[in-house]
């Protein structure tokens, strides 16, 4: 159960607390549909998977296992990419570019000043833009958002990937904060 | 000298990243601005003092800096209040339910699943309210995102806390994303 009471125990995850409080909702849906969905030179489905893999190092099951549904989505992968993002995606085929994305992402996740000159160079050595490079920080960062808002407010979360399958092709295709 | 060329490198911390990118700056701003100056029955002072202390905790120089001023400007206090959030308070009069809700901020700097059911109790014993409790866990886990946008991308900042007063002011009686 929820740290405070929601009066809407149904909902799972973020969906509740998005509810509880729409005067944040707006924009907290306003900045993932930009920066998961707004026009960007990495695909949709890169970018979830950058959300999809810092949630997971924050151990936020619902965040990561929903994130990975809808980069499922975007890819056409099937669910089983939900657990091959735990594993550091040695399954899917992933550009080089996107490892390096991701290797800053993990930096952020961990701490800002953690980031060095040297994973930018390693990214940019890959192809990344400014633009991209200012993206992968911001989506890592509001992940760590997202992730101590579910987990701090200790919502719950359905436990299988499947139950996540729906929700991932409705944030893919419809959107954050559109129904 | 910033990780990315922003075009705009005399601008401070996060002032140089919402201006280079506007799209994310809205949200981000919008966001600031309901969490830290909306309607609430935390005052603006005490929210600022949460924020500060989360960047602090993030050792996040801007933005620790910036908010800690921004709170001194509500409260009238002085910029000695700047130190003061970095020593834990000691010299600053506050009330045993913001020293509560401090704590589950602090848990929630660490991780999400840190809070406890006894650091929520405890707040609550202070006469804490749900939705003080939800934006005081919404308020540390924005400033996790905002310490690691602006250290994750290398941003520079000016130094000495008297650089940060007038900064403060404009953060406190005008807003976030007003000019």
């Amino acid at each position: 159960m929820a740290h405070i009471a929601l009066k809407n125990e149904e909902l799972p995850g973020i969906v509740g607390l998005l509810n509880y409080r729409h005067e944040t909702a707006k924009p907290l849906l306003d900045l993932a549909e930009t920066l998961l969905r707004g026009p960007s030179s990495l695909t949709s489905g890169e970018r979830e998977i950058i959300a999809a893999s810092v949630s997971w190092w924050n151990q936020c099951h619902f965040c990561h296992t929903s994130h990975a549904a809808a980069a499922a989505a975007h890819l056409d992968s099937g669910l089983n990419l939900i657990n091959d993002i735990k594993a550091g995606l040695p399954n899917t085929e992933v550009s080089d570019k996107l490892r390096a994305l991701l290797n800053i992402a993990h930096q952020v996740q961990r701490a800002g000043k953690n980031v060095t000159d040297a994973d930018v160079a390693a990214a940019r050595e890959q192809g990344a833009t400014d633009s991209e490079i200012h993206d992968t920080v911001l989506i890592a960062a509001a992940f760590c958002m997202f992730n101590r808002y579910v987990d701090g407010l200790g919502t719950w979360s359905p436990q299988p990937n499947e139950a996540y399958k729906e929700m991932g092709e409705r944030m893919a295709f419809v959107g954050y904060g559109k129904s």
